[in-house]
């Protein structure tokens, strides 16, 4: 058996078979290996941030690492954006990069970089093996790594050598990485001490805290000590909808932010970090707990922090039961079609157990709120920042959740990232839709440009910030990846096409015209 | 005056007045000061490895540095591999990347990353500017860094605190980078003595020895002397055609690049690496040098090889006159259209004077062949063999050569990593006609598949290496980003689309369906 044949054995034995791909020569001998190990199940993108955001979808949503396989440096560099979210989400990630063979790397061939340079800013783990001896384990090793809460992406380099030699055989799981930490007892008596003050509390939330039961023993703790419930700007996963209790996010900008926590005397986070300002502005603080406020962490993202939020809600006292979201949904609206009433349909719209992928940006603002009393769903944000995460996300969730609707809220100027993401879904049939929000402009950077205090820009500035023209057709883009698709330009169009897309299975886009020039 | 004001007047008056940007609020002051500044050109990716390899683009054919500007570590990410094409061709770039401001890296938002780890395998030259005061000064000597032979990517970061506050005035230039070594008299008379032995020989050339002036000295050296003129399998900008002296590239294939060097006893490098194998194989040498034959370093990359080469001619008392390739050209051929009789059309085509960026790979083996007798044209290849070059680096030549028809041959497979390279093409009104050959596969890992020994693969592994179902409809993905676009399924069609995007100015793009499931 070669090497390539036992690492996949040892991926599946692991628990990870699902390997999200875009591989080359340096990497044909795990792909000749797919016909002797028919548990794993190949997923082919044609860009690798496409693979590499897939594989943040599916760990979010299956709890569980995908591998990738991704061609030496080059190959890893285009996935780095995307690996660089799911670091930020904490999601498990085996990364296995293929690299040139051991004894060729002396010959530094076109294609050589350095892997490990690339690898690191993004890998919680990174080991390149040196032979079929020990690749079998270096596999096992790296789920375990991947897996150790908080979770992470591990980076496992794979020399061609490495990969057709023979090697050792298949390793079976190894011991489970550590469970989450145990929060102290008496940290959890101090917090409950600390709320029951009654002065001016927040209880952050993040992480596994916005699963279902995370949420509702914090709002135990909220409503048992009159402290405010808020999460993070960017959780990983939130499960929300009717009949979960409710957490407002924190805000983008950071002075609805300060809004937020304005007044809060004691900041209490449950698996998340001290709020601070996604970007630096002149003149604004980057910190952005009030003055006077004091943070205390219940749990960081290591601890359990689900059963410290139980812990806490009992020390109080606090009765079982909490308010949850009552269910209600809009009308579907009637109307030109814009921000506001798009956001409408969705909530008119959004079916029961959809995930929703939501790098909508500036133009989701009203999502949120109009999908509140929504059946139950969840919702998955864009954790690291770094645009193009959208569309491949929701390719892993549907690879993941095969029974669930995937629903993709994308801005269109993100969209055009990692736009490949429609061909995977075309494929594989995954059950996505995806809407694209056209305003045909970086709208969220003509924000930014007044807010920098750069001033209202220029004309040549303006144009920088403008995707138009020529207009972005997503229809034909769409369709010239084999993903059926329609234009909306009214409230009623966008609800029939969103209405007909979400009935079907399988992927179809619709783009809702919003604004812009054309 | 700021930073960003500051920095991109210094840049004009080094000479770099084209700035490839995908921007985010990090970089909104950089944006805004385009309106100070009209002499800097600044130029929209969708994507931000298009802005790099069009950066690499104009950089080999402007012989000059544009700059680039992009988004924090994550943008920069996504332009890695085109960088590392560049860095293989020792192109010239100024490459800009703005970080959060210098206080608030101490907050871990979320988009902070290692911006360094990143940056380092591709650049030269690294700096992040800590203060106004420094920064025009670091933007003067990353020109010359770039500037440096044999050229090369200067990473130069900006915090969005050193573009917004008060800076110091533009620098002038520096002085210039040091120029090419010159080669000592006693290397090239001991060269000469050494092809005067009559024994087989070599001269393998590379770098700025594929221009005119260096093909010529280089021919009269192969035909004074009997040595066999050879060129590196990927030179970064090749100077071919009628009324040129003729080289021929080392092939791809380590086979065939065997062959050509059977027999050899000296192998003189002339801005180039002895050469080895693309990747490594199963009990293939790496090292593609034959046994007994020597290497001999006429110049290096750093050196001043075409001045070394023009020595060695007059050493050898060469005459000034050589051979030079005879125009001539196919006929426009009938009948089904298939790699062979796409590459006749080319030749029977192509416009003098055109700039072609070659990532056809597999689809293209026949071109050089087909288009040997055209009338002069520069030929650009893919230098690192980073896939999704071709298109990007087609739109930065056009911005270089505005007078001058471009020609991008491109792969389906490779079109599809930055296939955005078409909306920038559009909107800039880009002088560039694509042909995407669509054999609706990874044509070339279905034969390296055979190649490392791993057999001609099951369904399972063919099915990753298949770009169908769902076929690719190119024409459909041009037209979505605003570029008009034909498709070809015969010879007489291919001709009459491929003469109309070529006699109408601005982009085009044509599919050439040369095989393949539909």
């Amino acid at each position: 058996m070669n090497g390539a044949q036992s690492l996949i054995r040892t991926l599946v034995s692991c628990g990870v078979d699902v390997c999200f791909t875009n591989p080359g020569t340096s990497e044909m001998h795990f792909v000749a290996a797919l016909d002797e190990v028919p548990e794993m199940r190949a997923v082919l993108a044609l860009y690798e941030g496409v693979a590499t955001g897939a594989a943040d979808g599916y760990g979010r949503m299956a709890g569980k690492p995908a591998a990738t396989l991704l061609h030496l440096g080059p190959g890893l560099a285009n996935g780095i954006a995307n690996l660089h979210n799911a670091r930020r989400a904490h999601t498990p990630v085996v990364n296995v990069v293929g690299d040139h063979a051991t004894y060729h790397q002396a010959y530094d061939a076109p294609l050589q970089s350095d892997i490990a340079s690339l690898a690191r800013p993004v890998s919680v783990w990174y080991r390149s093996s040196t032979s079929g001896r020990t690749l079998p384990a270096d596999g096992a090793e790296a789920v375990v790594q991947a897996r150790t809460a908080p979770g992470g992406v591990a980076t496992l380099v794979v020399p061609a050598d490495v990969s057709w030699n023979e090697a050792a055989p298949p390793a079976g799981p190894l011991p489970m990485a550590p469970p989450p930490a145990t929060v102290p007892v008496e940290v959890v008596d101090q917090l409950a001490k600390t709320l029951q003050t009654g002065e001016p509390s927040v209880l952050l939330l993040g992480g596994p805290a916005m699963g279902e039961r995370g949420l509702v023993a914090a709002a135990r703790v909220a409503e048992d000590s009159g402290a405010r419930l808020l999460a993070e700007t960017f959780p990983a996963v939130h499960e929300r909808g009717a009949g979960r209790p409710v957490v407002e996010r924190l805000a983008y900008l950071a002075e609805l932010t300060a809004m937020q926590l304005q007044g809060t005397r004691h900041l209490v986070l449950a698996g998340t970090v001290a709020p601070a300002s996604f970007f630096a502005y002149p003149d604004k603080p980057s910190d952005l707990v009030p003055d006077g406020c004091e943070v205390h962490v219940l749990a960081s993202a290591r601890d359990d922090v689900v059963a410290a939020l139980e812990a806490l809600a009992d020390a109080l006292g606090a009765p079982a039961s909490v308010t949850r979201q009552p269910p209600s949904r809009p009308e579907v609206p009637s109307g030109p079609l814009d921000a506001q009433s798009a956001a409408v349909v969705i909530g008119a719209l959004l079916p029961e157990g959809a995930v929703v992928s939501d790098e909508a940006n500036t133009a989701g603002i009203f999502v949120p709120g109009a999908t509140a009393g929504c059946p139950p769903h969840t919702w998955l944000t864009l954790t690291g920042g770094a645009i193009g995460q959208g569309m491949p996300v929701a390719t892993g969730a549907a690879v993941a959740c095969p029974d669930r609707k995937v629903l993709c809220l994308e801005a269109d100027g993100s969209a055009m990232y990692t736009l490949q993401s429609l061909w995977t879904q075309a494929r594989e049939g995954l059950d996505v839709t995806t809407v694209v929000y056209a305003n045909r402009s970086y709208a969220i950077l003509a924000m930014e440009l007044g807010r920098v205090g750069a001033g209202a820009g220029g004309e040549r500035a303006n144009r920088v910030l403008q995707l138009a023209p020529p207009a972005l057709d997503f229809v034909a883009l769409a369709r010239g990846m084999g993903v059926p698709a329609w234009r909306s330009t009214t409230s009623e169009e966008f609800a029939d096409h969103l209405r007909r897309a979400l009935d079907e299975p399988g992927p179809a886009l619709v783009e809702a015209v919003i604004g812009g020039p054309t």
